[in-house]
């Protein structure tokens, strides 16, 4: 079976999702089963974690479905490794998504503080899944310091442009030791079969599954998608040709007769 | 449910294929079976059709498809009427996938002869879908003259370079009053889901399918894509934004302590 | 000198203009003389040929300029081929412009009437300019019927998408054996560079001089960008690469001390 | 005036070159003044720094001409600074481009290290240049420590591929306080025509004229492609369009009558 396994967990889905933007928790939920998602991020300040009975935990219970909290909102490395070790105690897990997006405008990643913080987190027993700018050089000294994936994106954070940095997730991958997970930017089912055809090895979409007017029918169509985008890499895809070339055969067979 | 009707049939996969360059009828068979395709063009050339036993009629004698004969071969819109005739008469089908492409390089249809040629089909009581360049006044025409269907080219046959033609399709689709079929140029399951997004009816992909190294495989990534494609049409993708959009809410909660 | 020759006619300028949607008469000559435009197209709509001091002749009347009637607003070959009669005997020249476009929304040209008007005004001695969707195919039969150039577009008229036709604008310059001019679309000196550099003999920029906040000064930068282009082409550019290659040598020269 | 300010140079051309790859020092020279540009980077390792009558020196002795020491070659913030050193005692100039890129394949360079050699060689008082991805969030961080300038790829160096991360460049230039100078995979006056129009502040061009097979022309191109761009920056380009919009009437004249 063609299960992706990071650290000490296999996935059977390569479709990540959030919980971000939903307009209410019970189609949060639907959605998110619709897409068989695996590995679900959650933003810890979002999570009343006193509440035993907190909304979205409560409905995101469920065997399937692992949680991945993230530190959106942090600034640095210091906020971030400090938001880490709340969730893990909140959580009761060590996984983490790295996010350190100082600018409030596009919500790019900070590259400097995001190496840093992840090697401290590495040091400290997490799992670390860092999003980053799809900056092939950034991508190995992550994974010298032993982040356990690497999490470039495609376009700014809800921006639903698709991979913008293309050029750039192809060095990546051809370059990766570790899992490579095309996060943000994603906003439709072809932008993430795109993905999956180059060799990403997962995608993560939130805003596109969440703003959409149908989110349970757009859930189904990026596992859809994911799964086609993941086949037709494992299967290879034709060359392109800068010349056509015939389905059917040329030679007229009027002209033969 | 959502089906596509072209004249009097219904059908419920809108991944339309071809029977060329596979390397054998067997895994052709098999391909075109995985992909749940019901409409399957096959150049008349190919058929032996006094011979009962011919081998691609055999392997793709099944209730669910539909043979589509194309012109496939012909230079211009006499040899077109006449190889159509032909094609009703040995396969008992009045539809005809209307090819004239004159250019033996680029394998590019020609717009005039076409036109002309669906005309008469037309009179003589074909159900005919014209392979055509991505020309919107074009489409309108033959729509005039009464053709079921347009298909219009993402790139050069075989060339697998995907939607080259964007602009033009969406225009061609916004305008259409008869199904919007892209032919020609759909190299992988991500162009084929981009095709659907944006609305058209269907896709015709044949090269991407028979050379990729496992055409069965490839063939369920393309059914996947497809359906994936439409879904997400029906259920309204999110819009590009300019700037981005957190998935997760922003303010730190740490400072907020 | 690497001058472009139509029909009789030698230009020392790739850069052909129109007259429509400038703000002043004024203005239109400013911009169109620093363009240093040889041939400018102009609607005879808009001209009242009984006046002989109708204002836009008498701004375009220079010894540089070539006007360029065109049949803007017709929409069919026979209303096409009266419009360039008319158009003869007012400016006294028989040169055209061949425009059918039919579609008051995108106002894509029509290629049946545009054939058709082709080569009945070719016999009656014109040199026909036809304005056409960049079909291959129609470029050719243009070709055979005598006109002196072919003008496909690179986007919608008044778009300034550039060349999104680029795959078969390549396919056209490769095929044809008369002049290939883009026109429509370009929206900007980059796109006019482009269209030069892969080969096109000249291009026909309007609406992105007109509409400009400095139509003098985006006239002149339009002159550079054509120039650089059409040098460019001539000096052959450096191939694309996979790989990167530096410029500099990459050997430390720390090391090797 | 229209000049460009970095630190306490004012500059006349904004196209920015190097000595690299060309197949001698007298096409070099011919081309780099035939190009009018007053700054250009040059490899310390190619330079015999001992020897008054160097090659490359001697040719780019000129009034108009900076040079710009670049640290090609080195692997860390700690080579950098040593080679921005050595280069400021061997050519008497306190400018430095700075480049660490430890990867031979994509000659990528590393943001880690980059910005700490940065804000060192600030302090040491030097006018620093750095090369780095197109990483917004970086640019701003290396601005804090007081470069001069940021200098963006658009591409891997020597691809000649363009600007491949066109939406990043344009959130750079969005926010810098620095001037923008896009450098690397640059391949043909189009693309620095279009870096130009989206307000970069300059472009540094190398492989693309020194491979050419006219480096004297190719040179040329890129000046008036450049100044082409900055012009239609200044001037403001015509927005892109949905719908088409017609430069003539499209009322037929016809009709009218």
């Amino acid at each position: 079976m063609d299960v992706l396994k990071i650290a000490d967990k296999e996935f059977n889905s390569r479709l990540f999702t959030g919980t971000g933007k939903f307009s209410s928790s019970q189609l949060m939920k639907d959605a998110l089963l619709c897409s068989e998602s695996e590995l679900i991020t959650v933003a810890l300040k979002r999570v009343d974690v006193q509440d035993e009975n907190d909304d979205i935990l409560r409905h995101l219970d469920h065997p399937r479905i692992n949680l991945l909290p993230n530190t959106s909102g942090v600034r640095d490395a210091k906020e971030a490794v400090f938001a880490a070790q709340l969730s893990r105690e909140a959580l009761q897990t060590n996984w983490v998504k790295l996010e350190i997006h100082p600018d409030p405008k596009y919500l790019l990643p900070d590259p400097i503080e995001t190496l840093k913080a992840a090697e401290e987190l590495v040091k400290l027993g997490f799992v670390v899944m860092p999003y980053i700018h799809a900056d092939p050089v950034l991508c190995k000294r992550l994974e010298e310091v032993g982040v356990q994936c690497v999490m470039p994106l495609g376009a700014p954070i809800g921006s639903n442009k698709g991979l913008k940095t293309l050029e750039f997730l192809e060095i990546i991958i051809d370059q990766s030791n570790v899992p490579v997970i095309v996060d943000a930017g994603i906003g439709s089912p072809s932008h993430a079969a795109h993905a999956m055809e180059i060799g990403a090895d997962a995608v993560l979409v939130n805003t596109a599954i969440a703003v959409s007017s149908h989110p349970v029918a757009m859930a189904e169509a990026f596992k859809l998608a994911v799964k086609a985008g993941r086949m037709a890499y494992n299967a290879r895809l034709a060359p392109v040709r800068q010349k056509a070339e015939a389905s059917s055969p040329l030679t007229s067979f009027l002209s033969e007769n």
